[in-house]
């Protein structure tokens, strides 16, 4: 397994690919040299998008697209009670959080009343990123540990503190001395995705990395946890696969930050948060990407006795984090889930998804596991189905021909052989057609 | 000295101060117990502001304030060009630097044509603290060395690696095991402003800080520096006081960051940026606060070489970084700075606002210094003017009545005692005469 392959290796854009580019793209790719040399575009043919609506989105050649692979609009590109909103604070007022201001509060108690009773208090922040970052440092403080426990191909973020928990970096970044890197519950080869399957042998994996930190001098501090396992390859598994798990680390004095960037905000559809699917309560829940449907806000929610280890000694002040657009954007995109019921429609329609692909599995030997939760789906691409022989090659080609037939997905996991399906909320059972034929085709033209 | 003076003690409410306020205000101080200890609010008798435009504030009264302290809306509260840009880019799209856009790499031409033909590459983020954390990488990623220098009272961010780079939160956080902390060049007690004299004394503080690390295995990084000064007490001083210092890191193999968040964007009205004011050429040029009037917009440009060490072995992502809505803000801003010749305006307003602040120094003893450069202003008070005695007690007491006159301000340097005069960039000579009466109505309220 390489470690690095889903990020270093994966859908992206190189020099090389330049030649065959039509002269726009490739000259939008050439003026990206002023960007510098981290940054990555998505496909060997790059994308200009000019415009989105719901789940589409269109290029500059007013070519539509069908978007797949975007959890950030979540509610729907250019939701317009979004932008309404924004634009109605803005024309108000955008200040800090060294003023009173009620949106703050009215949300902060609208969106703990999503959680459970004991998580009590919430910080704004900025990005996933400035949660995570924030989170580790909470909870070293209260457990006054510095280990924590994070699955091999976990992305966190990327500040230098949260990039050393990210072992999908692993030969980019330094990991941290004290972290331990344990494999996530591969529900596809473990062979089900149980409690007392999967969940049972990732447990088995937990209490070896605590007992590993126990005999060390580093200290306990934790697991920092996705749920749904995404950038390992998603393995969603059962409701309360991984509760045990998780009693483990609380049994042993150790805080669970339950990273919700993925699985939160309705993804999974069979609950509104990832914790809560998995049926546990962390001490530290984070927040991202779809919480503003593209407006920078995210956020930490805390049990106040963990948050208070810090709180109480040290001051904390992020200048746009918790502003009042900032909420006003956070607050609409809560009320558009609830008003327009896409926690249900991610429920049914993700169903819906899942089942035509499958029925593609008879026809391509290469679709070998179609696994997931609500708008959330991982399909392994194979080039053994019997021996489950992930092959990047070819899931990487797919990307290709999907994107030319203007479906727009990428992959994960720790061999980039997991096609990943994660479109905005607003995705709905009239677009799983176009999907399917896109994949058919592609899958076909492939020979695969 | 105290170090933590100036962010743990001073401009903020405690639930002491609670017992005399009116009911709505205390019912939502009383509610932010949801937000965590970690919160401050700005005056002992907080204040809800619900309305901007320029540099004007109503509270929830109708209330009007006249807002000296926030360069966040830097172009003006609530400024239509820049809420313009926002809506018309959501309501289109906003996704993120994984796919082209011709808006960020039109911005980034802009900006970096502002700054010297050396730093020619420009990485976005959301915030000055993320900006700051990935300066302080990417320094030691080409400098193969760990050991900082940075000012005694500097505040640079909130991750846990830009924190343990901010002396200011000495006492709260840990500051990293390599970081050489330094004073500031005080022009008022070294007796002038000139790079023969505060400039030549720092001069010989950088020297015995980078001597220190040679000494040590640290291996020296470099310095970061907020050329304004302005946690330390804003000690601007002449154009080009502290070249020379600067000249030393670099002849030692240094990497500078210009953390621009303070000095940047035309607010000291002789130049556009900090280190343009201070004569030199930056490796690393950190922005964030008025980048975006509100938006969390941010950005790091850099010196290619010093940036392709980092970049060309690590990819680095932000996923709301650099947005087509995030860069709309950040375009309009800029373009508002120069239609508006608001750096100019800062120059003139900013020296009529000093010119009448002096001229109360002869009726008010407390009025030790004036000092600053366009619309960056420090105001020391003092208890003794001949031995310059700084006194915090006298200049809270003054925040809380030019506060109850509806002046916003608030306090800087190491202790407390420097009046900090930050408006957005939209104050005007009308407002002058406002803020000047209210300054000797509130010194002769305290009969200081």
């Amino acid at each position: 397994m390489t470690n690095t392959a889903s990020i270093l290796d994966g859908n992206s854009f190189k020099a090389s690919d330049a030649e065959g580019l039509d002269p726009r793209t490739r000259s939008l790719t050439e003026r990206r040299r002023v960007l510098g040399a981290s940054y990555r575009l998505f496909y060997r043919h790059p994308v200009e998008l000019v415009r989105g609506r719901g789940a589409h989105a269109w290029d500059a050649e007013g070519n539509e697209y069908l978007d797949l692979y975007n959890n950030v609009p979540s509610v729907g590109h250019a939701h317009p009670a979004v932008v309404a909103a924004v634009q109605e604070q803005m024309s108000e007022l955008n200040t800090h959080t060294r003023y009173l201001h009620p949106k703050i509060l009215d949300y902060a108690d609208d969106l703990l009343s999503t959680m459970p009773s004991a998580v009590d208090q919430i910080m704004f922040v900025c990005t996933g990123s400035e949660a995570n970052d924030l989170a580790l440092r909470v909870g070293r403080e209260f457990t006054g540990g510095k280990a924590w426990i994070a699955t091999a191909e976990a992305y966190h973020g990327n500040t230098a503190l949260v990039s050393a928990h990210s072992p999908s970096l692993t030969g980019a970044e330094e990991m941290d001395p004290a972290l331990r890197v344990i494999e996530a519950p591969d529900t596809y080869r473990l062979g089900d995705g149980t409690a007392a399957g999967a969940g049972a042998w990732w447990t088995a994996r937990v209490a070896e990395a605590i007992a590993d930190i126990e005999a060390s001098g580093d200290g306990f501090a934790g697991l920092i946890i996705d749920s749904s396992f995404s950038s390992d390859g998603i393995f969603l598994g059962e409701p309360g696969m991984i509760a045990a798990a998780v009693d483990l680390v609380h049994a042993h004095g150790g805080v669970v930050i339950a990273d919700e960037v993925q699985p939160g905000f309705g993804r999974t559809g069979t609950h509104f948060w990832g914790f809560e699917r998995a049926d546990y309560v962390p001490d530290l829940v984070t927040t991202g990407k779809p919480m503003g449907n593209g407006f920078p806000v995210a956020s930490m929610a805390a049990r106040r006795e963990v948050l208070e280890a810090f709180s109480l000694k040290r001051p904390y002040f992020n200048t746009f984090g918790g502003n009042p657009v900032a909420i006003s954007a956070a607050q609409a995109v809560l009320d558009v889930i609830r008003d327009e019921g896409l926690q249900r429609q991610a429920l049914e329609v993700g169903h819906e998804l899942r089942a035509a692909v499958r029925e593609l599995q008879g026809v391509h030997p290469a679709l070998g596991d179609v696994r997931g939760s609500g708008q959330y789906t991982g399909v392994e691409i194979v080039s053994d189905r019997e021996a489950k022989t992930p092959s990047s090659a070819v899931a990487l080609d797919l990307l290709e021909e999907l994107r030319d037939r203007r479906v727009l997905t990428s992959v994960c996991g720790p061999n980039n052989s997991v096609l990943k399906l994660r479109p905005p909320l607003a995705f709905r059972s009239t677009d799983v057609p176009r999907l399917v034929e896109a994949l058919d085709a592609s899958l076909t033209a492939l020979g695969v």
